[in-house]
Parts: C-alpha cells; structure tokens; sequence
C-alpha cells in the first residue's frame, strides 16, 4: 500500500507544506519498501553490469538526481576502483556531441523520468555502445523506456514539488546497487529504516528553525560521502525558502569562498564519523576562527558551534547520507513556513522541469 | 620579458587592487606569449597523447583552475568524441581510493601546483596506468614534478590573490592541446590577443558596478562552453567582493533554483553567440517573466536586459569565454575597490590553497 499524502492534504485543508512534511515522515517506510522490494530487480541489473564489466561510470542528472549521483560517484570510485564521471547534457544536447561510449556505464537518475535531455542524451549514450540504466520513479516513464536497464525508486507518488522521500530512495538504490555489483555485504542498510524514524522529530529543528528566521544568505558544507548532503540542503532552503543558501565542498571553500564568510552568514557543516568528518575538521576551525556562525550536524558537535542537529553515532559513512537529509529536509519546511512561503508549491517551479 | 605588476604597485602605493589591475590588463600580451611559445610544447604532448590512445579523461582541479577544467570536459567531449570526468579528490586522498585508470588520460590544473591533494592525487593516478599531464604556472612545482607530462602556462607570476591571468592562460592552453591533440584548426586563436585588448576598458564595467554597489547577493547563468565563465565571474566576486554570487548552469538554474530569483536578486547571464546562448534563450525568458534585474556578457543583447556588457561579434563559441571573463574580473575588482576592499589581498586567503 502506498499512502498518499495528497488525501491528507485535502482533511487538512492544505496547510501549507503538508505534502512535504508528510512524504519526509514517510522516508523510514519508503526505506523499508526499498530494502523489501527492490533486491530482486538490483541482483538482476548487478549480474548484467558484471557481465558486460564497464571500465567507466558516467551519472547524468539534475537537481536532486543530481546529489544523489554524486554520492554514487564516491561509492563507485572508492568500492569498486572504477573512475566516474558527471554528465554535461549540453555536450549531447546542445552540441549534437557523441562521444565514444564503449565500456561505459550510463546511469540517468530522474525522479520524473521525463527531461528531454536525460532522454536524448540517453538515447545517444545506448546507440555509442554504453551499456544504460535508468533510476526512476516511475517506471512508464520516457526515460525508463529508453534505457536498457531500469531500476524503480519505489517510493509512491511525490507531490512536494520538493522532492524529499525520492532523494532518500535514490541514495539506497544506488548504495545498494553497487553492493550487489561489487558482490559486497550490504546489510548494514537494514537499519535505515529505523535510524531514519530516530531522525525524524528531533526538538533542535525547531531551535535552528528558529535561530534562522530572519538569515537570507547562508553556507553549507561537507566533504566526502556527506558532501551530496550539503548540496541536496542547499537546494532545499534555496527552493523552498528563497535563501541564497550555497554549497562548497570543505576543500572548495578554502580555495576563494571561504573570504565571503563572516559572522553574518552561518555555516550548515555536516560532519559525518569517518574521514570524511576528519578531513572537515581543519575547515571547522577555520571558520570558527573567522567567527562563523556554525551549525553541526553530526553525531559529534564541536565545542564552537552555536547549534547542532544531533544524529545518532555508529553509522557507516557510507550510509550516514541517508540519515543526515532528513532533519535538513525538516529545517527547510519549516523555514518556509516561518517565513509564510508553501514549500509544496514553491513558485516558479513544477514537479516536473523540462530541460533540453 | 614578463613584466612585474609588483614593481608597479611599490610606484603605486599598493593602491588596493593594483596587482589585479595590472593582471587583468596583462592578459592581451599573456595570450600572445602562450600563442608563440607554447606551441612545441603542445604539440610534443599532443603526440604522446596520440600514441596512447586514451578512451577517457579525467580533470583534477580546484578553485579557478576547476573553472579551466570545465572549460576543457567540453573541448574533450565536443571535438575528439572523449567522455571526461572531473575529479573528486577526496576518493583518492580521503578514502585512499586507487580505481583502475589504465586507457586514462590524467590532466591536473593548478596555478602554484602545490596544492597536496592535487600532487597526491596525480601520483595515485600515475601508479594506477594513467597518463599524467599537469598544466600550471609553475615548472618547478611538485605537481609538475609529479606528472609524466608538463605544460606551462607562460603567464608569468601572478600577485594578486585573485587569479585572472593565469585563468585565460589555462583555457588558451588547453584549447591548443585539443586542437594540436585531434590535429584541428586553432588558427582563429590568433585573433585573442586583440580581443582581449578591445574589452579591456568597456566603459559599461563602471555602469554595471555603480549599479551593483549595493548588491549582496546575485546569480550567474550560462550554458555549455560559456558556463564556465559564470562560474569563474561567481568565484571572483565571492573572493573579492564577499558577495553571495551563485552560479548555475542555465538548465540546473531551472531545477529548483530558480523558485529564489526576484527582481532583488540580480542575475549576470553570459550568452555566447552559437548553440550555448540559443540554449539560454528559454531561461532567460523565466528570469524576465519573473521580473528579474538582467544584467547580459554578450554581443547581442535582448531587450529586456537591464544592464549590457557589450562583447565583440563574430567569436567562435568555444573561444569566447577566454574573452567574455575579462570585463567579469574587471567588474570584480571595482566592485571589490568601491566596498573598501583589497582584492589583491583578500581576508582570510593566501595565494597557495593548500587543501588534501
């Protein structure tokens, strides 16, 4: 059974972001279904790739795809040794480019399904000898027909035109994907659901929230695995909230960006257990030393941060951007909220954004 | 002779912002001294990467650099039909990750080659079967050093923290790389040094800062071959300026981001001649629809624009960012002086990033 948060809408008289906020509390059994459902249909997708044995890995996507192909960049590179690259659709698009796709994975991510160039530039990926994979929502889609392979999000309708429960979906696909690929054990994935029910009414949204009623410009930052986490909350704020909200890899920030920081811009870094959280650290202190304004989120604060979402400890870094989303999908709704916008009609946007 | 913007500021009294003044001005004799001297060494490159046959290429870069980066993935993909892939550090510094990069041509661009990661990273990729290439300011840099192969940028040193002549040396460079590289025609390069020189005083940079004096936050768009130069106007006016400029593709500035554009938000859109600027069209249309202040890099300006900084015809697309990011570093550096800041020397910088 799906649920559909539409329904509710209508009972609550569509108070404004309730579809978002009912397809994030939807997130642990979304998780669930994916773990219960989606195994077949991975093994089998996982068997043709080690058949056809791709020595590149190319992502294309956009939006929030496009930080759940990210993530899956890091996984490839660092789990199965196989370089990866991030597709410009222009170069297939706008210039009628064709390059030589031999030995390649092509993976298109796409809620939708249904951008014209994720759909052209597939379509000339799988005809310059690419083996193609589809990662959707929807399974009738354009994008899913033109691809070889494809595997379902199976995350039930998204009405938000903020896509929150299909970014959590595309992460554990992809997460899960790779391990059936590379014949690795993957059952730590087992506790997503329940780390994400842990993650889902944390009482420090509502003080960050708060904090942050009145900011229209801010930073965020990660490193690693956790990076994809910093640009999907970017997207969110900027989207639903109209905050000129950016976000730089630890790394990035100190090449340039990091002379804009001052005490008026807070700093949204997550900081995950792992390396990543370690190579993050000297960036901390920079900031702090700068007098940045830092929120933490991490199973770990820092004794200078001035407010921490607090996450449970003991997660793979790996899977930890499953967990770490959520209460900054949270903090976006309720920012929008605050600040009297409907984050499940943002304007100017459409669920679905046709780009060529 | 390479001139000594240094000398000039002592003569000066280090008014602020004079060594980026007098490198933004140098950039007509750089470009001619890469046309006439980099030529051998190109084409010396070009024939072992001929012999290697690369199927795949791989870009490793940081800050400005990255901007070359990307400026080169499009050369790649569009004229030698080479998918490229831009590298995330962090898989080989952070997480140790070595992928296997047999058939892998390795290119790492850096100004000061010193960065560690990139050094690091470049090295893994040697032992891993790439073939290595660094492209820097710097012959005797450990990253230069580190690579199989070298090419020099020939721009001289660069003083002010703000990089600007050694970002028109890069992409100079690399175009000539992947003309020599696919034995194509560069000879309309020729023309660079000239063009450079004719928008080096656009009395419209005053215009567009005066109107800008006040402006905190702002958005930059392009497409294709001119995204790059959004990207590298955004860095500057962040490390410079302080301000919150925020670049997007112009199909990524539809998914999501577009919902935070108002008519308090300015945007500079850089629209190149060619497919890139026909590809705009519809974007800028949204951004006007929605009442937004317009400010367009280009030689045919639409009339809704608020703001114009005018560029010479008749440039092939894939050259023009080389001019088009001029009157952009000039805009910068008088945004930078008005506001009372140095841009030479920008809080919380130094000129050798050293990030791992």
């Amino acid at each position: 059974m799906i649920s559909d948060p539409a329904r509710m809408g209508a009972a609550e008289g569509s108070k404004p972001g309730h579809l978002m906020a009912a397809e994030i509390a939807e997130q642990p059994d979304v998780l669930a279904r994916v773990l219960a459902s989606s195994q077949s249909a991975v093994e089998e997708v996982a068997v043709r790739l080690r058949a056809a044995g791709p020595r590149f890995v190319l992502l294309a996507a956009r939006g929030t795809s496009d930080h759940a192909a990210l993530y899956a960049k890091y996984l490839v590179e660092t789990r199965l040794g196989l370089p990866v690259g991030l597709v410009s659709t222009s170069t297939y698009t706008t210039y009628g480019g064709s390059p030589d796709l031999r030995d390649v994975l092509w993976v298109a991510v796409s809620q939708s399904g249904s951008s014209p160039d994720l759909v052209e530039s597939t379509s000339v990926a799988r005809a310059r000898g690419a083996v193609t994979l589809a990662v959707t929502n929807a399974a009738e889609s354009e994008l899913a027909k033109t691809a070889e392979l494809h595997l379902d999000l199976c995350a039930g309708p998204e009405r938000s035109v903020a896509a929150t429960k299909t970014y959590t979906a595309s992460l554990l696909t992809l997460y899960l994907l790779v391990a059936a690929w590379g014949e690795q054990e993957s059952s730590a994935a087992q506790r997503l659901p329940g780390l994400a029910a842990d993650v889902l009414d944390l009482p420090e949204v509502d003080e960050v929230a708060a904090r942050y009623r009145f900011v229209d410009k801010l930073v965020t930052t990660s490193r690693g695995f956790a990076y994809p986490t910093a640009r999907e909350a970017a997207l969110k704020l900027m989207e639903t909230c109209y905050l000129s909200a950016h976000a730089f890899s630890g790394a990035d920030l100190l090449h340039g960006p990091l002379a804009m920081i001052d005490a008026d811009r807070p700093v949204v870094a997550i900081v995950p257990e792992g390396a990543g959280g370690q190579a993050l650290a000297p960036v901390l202190k920079q900031l702090t030393d700068r007098g940045a304004d830092l929120c933490v989120v991490s199973p770990a604060a820092p004794a200078k941060a001035s407010a921490v979402l607090p996450l449970p400890s003991g997660i793979d870094e790996e899977l930890a951007p499953i967990v770490q989303i959520i209460p900054l999908q949270q903090l976006a709704l309720q920012m929008a909220v605050s600040r009297g916008h409907d984050p499940d009609r943002p304007r100017g946007l459409a669920k679905v954004t046709q780009t060529r």
